[in-house]
């Protein structure tokens, strides 16, 4: 299939690159009148697809994520590049897939593997962020939120292209008896100034935090100030109060139908909300580019008080179903972007990489693979011209599927460990389809299991392998998936060593505030990953 | 729980009825300055919720249906009466549920019910139905489109209010084998104009037929005439292309990402624009108010190239859990209905006749039970004093289960028989909750299974029988359905007797078409309800 090897062919070869690289930027030539726009990716913690009103959420409790919609581009093709967290935002800002920048495992076969405090690895120095990539034209960037590429004092952000943080560098689990673990704390920038529960409370009986208006806060002053400078800026707003432990301000608690987790997203609804009229206030809505996405699907593990929906999807997070990589998707530019504009691009995280180096007329990196394409065509014109280009479902070094046009393989599935699923741990609660839901690591590389995913999105029906349809798809898969193996080099794995004395027990300015704790002796293990 | 029993008595009490009545009128009278407003229902069959682009299908293919929500009201918490295209029709129609008009069989507990064309039984001389209260205040009424109501001459759509008829009868099953069984006849008013297969086409190797396309024309045919003679109108448009055998016109055939079943969509979708199109060429719009939904869930059991989507809801058609009975729903009314509101009211279809009436300035009939409420007040002014009426969910005689605000009490589970689903026969592929989709008819009157439908819309988690939220839920329940029970009177079960006599052998008409057949001799049996 000549189409999709063409689209490979834009991300894989640096001359290609640059071909896209041209269309890119005349096209933003034209529409930013030689001006750079800033950037804001809002990414959520364990949102689903099935979250928003405008996806089908029946309560239809966000108003301002479905008027952004109205106002922007809804992406209902739109993946992440690994059904968890870590490796989802390492791909988000290098571009590339967890197994080639190293967020990834090898300690046993296609396990999802994140940083959790006692993780040695993190970010590796060679690769290249977008903050550190946007700065080459003058942006100044703010993480506010989760970080998650590593805690260690090399691996933090502001080591890696962003010039301010607000946030922590792990999830808000907890609390911790700090003797044997401590507690993970919150940076101002380089420097700690707390600790989730000591410091910055979260209530886990009732599910009261202030977290998510302290991120809205910094995000909101970070854009005030970088507007009156007149600087074009970078903001990755990150916030977490839907990732279990589920939290809301007191404002919010007992407003949504649908629990504890309905609130948080009522937050981040009237955060994001909030967001967008600042924009509108100071002027600058029609120079800024606003990306709204999530970084896996809902955590169905987590019960129905403490996670979300994946609308009619299959299964949840740590799955290469659509449930557990299809994400919620939306792209605001008033003035650029027409409203209420539906887009069925497949598309993915690693393409914002790229969109937002072609947005700010940076030239991606050309020494490396790139597994993001440019996205203006879509964004900007409606373009069609991508709609053959593949997605990878990966665990841990596994490709588990690929998606190409409305086909999705899988060469692998993987629910969970029978003994884990005898535990009651379920990632797809309610949900059994024979044969695909497995809970062996089921091998399928001979003959894939195919699915339509237009008349089939719940990957219930597999295509008779007898079938036409089954060998056609079967051969341009097949071609693209040779493609892409044959191109891979997998990076040096950064999640297989555990050691509990990296853990944030001093973290920097920890002295400051006398909240240094004594690390243990080091006593690296390889890490068990179960999933 | 007061607010509950008020609820019930609202429908249950003629004295209370007229209060009601009182409400609306002096509503709608502000509303319409002392003009009737023509009438349109738009009944789909099989459609699910989950296959408007509004209500989260994935692809999106629903543009005027998404268009119309937006110039209107969708209703997220809009229910059938009955998870089977008959007895939905006979509750819309009537404003009362089955078990009362009649359209339920006692042959065996719990079975869902229709009218085949070997059913003797239909809808009762002494039910009064929607077109003839209309009637009283002028109103002229077409259906076009599936009746199902019974095909028997006494149960015809002109013997029952009806001024006009475009469509059949029955389903659009075939080709029959007209010595044993002959084709369903197609009717204009009162007599057959031809049969299906033989003189109305549907090829079902391609799926190519213009019946959609004949509906629709029909349908605006019936419109422009109204208008130009000033005549106040009721269109009850019932088109069935998205029951099974699915259809769509060759221009729509192939449209789809999502199949065969899409195209039919898409057609109808479109279709629904040209009538939204009309009412607005017309200059009627402010003077129609149309409602749109569907009779029942997604046909699951019929596959991915011939079924819908239910969205995050459990099972399908047939059953009482969300998918079979929740429904897609929008009401519009330029002028009176704000635009982009959504409603949370917990509605069904017979509310559809109780309000129709209300606009109509029409007094609903007091010497019968009625189960529909007047909504007028939700979607005029966007109410919620009817936010705690109770919806009931009952297949065949047996309630399986009531809504009661957010929570949903099943007495009765039941997805369908081992030995049928052995057969293959799956109302709820890909999905299965222990202890809730059971393949035995399970009794859980002592203690209900109770789900939050705002936090578990799948119904996948039953509250805690130990929880404090439990016995408070139970409670309220309790008594909504004692007042229910205690107030019902069961109609006569007109889907008991089935015999190849009755069937439509010769329909009226048929002697001028030369189309008339033998009956064999009458052999009356008890029909076999499987499900």
């Amino acid at each position: 299939n000549k189409g999709n090897i063409t689209a490979m062919r834009v991300v894989c070869a640096p001359t290609l690159i640059l071909i896209s690289v041209t269309i890119c930027c005349s096209l933003t030539e034209k529409q930013l009148n030689g001006s750079s726009p800033n950037i804001i990716i809002m990414l959520m913690d364990d949102m689903g697809w099935g979250d928003l009103g405008v996806l089908g959420q029946p309560s239809k409790e966000t108003p301002n994520l479905d008027a952004m919609a109205a106002q922007g581009m809804l992406l209902t093709n739109f993946y992440t590049a690994n059904p968890l967290c870590s490796p989802s935002r390492a791909a988000l800002l290098t571009g590339r897939l967890p197994v080639r920048n190293g967020f990834y495992t090898t300690n046993a076969h296609a396990r999802n593997a994140y940083t959790p405090q006692e993780i040695v690895g993190g970010i590796p120095k060679d690769e290249i962020l977008l903050p550190e990539m946007l700065k080459k034209n003058g942006y100044i960037s703010k993480i506010v939120g989760k970080w998650h590429l590593g805690h260690r004092p090399q691996y933090l952000p502001l080591e890696h292209g962003f010039d301010e943080w607000f946030g922590s560098p792990n999830c808000h689990f907890g609390p911790y008896n700090i003797s044997v673990r401590p507690n993970i704390p919150v940076y101002n920038n380089s420097e700690m100034i707390g600790r989730y529960f000591e410091d910055f409370k979260i209530n886990l009986r009732t599910g009261e935090s202030n977290l998510t208006l302290m991120y809205l806060m910094e995000g909101m002053d970070f854009i005030r100030r970088q507007t009156e400078a007149k600087q074009p800026f970078f903001l990755y707003w990150a916030a977490d109060a839907t990732h279990s432990p589920v939290y809301a301000s007191k404002s919010f608690l007992g407003k949504s139908q649908r629990g504890r987790y309905g609130d948080a997203v009522m937050e981040l609804d009237h955060s994001i909300g909030q967001i967008l009229s600042l924009l509108q206030n100071l002027g600058i809505e029609k120079n800024t580019f606003v990306f709204f996405t999530s970084d896996n699907g809902a955590a169905l593990m987590s019960g129905p008080q403490e996670s979300g929906s994946n609308g009619p999807f299959l299964c949840g997070k740590e799955t290469t179903f659509e449930g557990g990589m299809r994400e919620p998707a939306i792209a605001w530019w008033p003035g650029h972007i027409k409203g209420g504009a539906v887009s069925l691009q497949p598309a993915n995280v690693m393409d914002l990489f790229t969109t937002s180096l072609a947005l700010a007329g940076i030239s991606p990196p050309d020494d490396r693979m790139l597994d993001g394409l440019d996205l203006t065509p879509v964004l900007l014109n409606g373009s069609h011209q991508l709609d053959n280009r593949p997605i990878f479902f990966y665990r841990g070094n596994e490709m588990m599927a690929v998606r190409l046009g409305q086909y999705k393989a899988h060469y692998w599935t993987w629910s969970n460990s029978l003994e884990e699923f005898k535990d009651g741990v379920n990632f797809c609660p309610g949900q059994e389809v024979p044969g695909v839901t497995t809970h062996d690591q089921k091998e399928h590389t001979l003959q894939p299991l195919i699915f339509h995913l237009g008349r089939d999105p719940g990957e219930k029906y597999p295509l008779s392998v007898l079938s036409k349809e089954y060998q056609e798809v079967l051969r341009s898969v097949s071609a693209v998936v040779q493609q892409h193996r044959k191109t891979l080099a997998p990076g040096m794995p950064q999640l297989n060593m555990c050691d509990l004395a990296v853990m944030n027990w001093s973290p920097p300015g920890c002295e400051k505030l006398g909240k240094c704790l004594k690390p243990p002796k080091s006593a690296p293990w390889k890490c068990n990953w179960p999933h």
